[in-house]
């Protein structure tokens, strides 16, 4: 069993109105020295296999099928062992 | 100038449907290895200030009122110097 954990974010010249939305509401609170907020994804699962390789391929796959847009978005992940 | 990652995650109890739904997707093509998922946040900004209390801070006061919901998130983050 391997835990791996994905993170997804937007490419830089995607623009991130998320990111964008949350910075404005940072200027109305008063944080005026944060700047250029990016919103990516954070994602952790478990791959019930004892092989490496086969941990890192099907990794590999359920990101580029499942969890990143590969038009907007690069992703990396990593693996550790688990139980 | 620092730069900060902010993860945040939902707590172990708190029920994640964005999770749950694309591991459906997973099972669906075939991914059968696949568990758990959990999909949280992965932000990244800047903090104008060359004291790193001072961001230490601002990090943390942004994160609780605008990026996690502390009512079901914990979040963790980590700062580095840029420039």
């Amino acid at each position: 069993m391997y835990k791996a954990t994905v993170i997804v974010k937007k490419r830089a010249k995607i623009l991130d109105p998320q990111g964008k939305a949350v910075e404005q509401g940072a200027k109305l609170l008063g944080f005026n020295d944060i700047s250029k907020t990016r919103i990516g994804k954070y994602i952790e699962f478990f791959v019930n296999t004892t092989d490496f390789e086969t941990a890192k391929n099907e990794v590999i796959a359920y990101s580029e099928k499942l969890l990143v847009n590969p038009n907007m978005e690069d992703f990396e992940y990593s693996l550790e062992k688990a139980e």
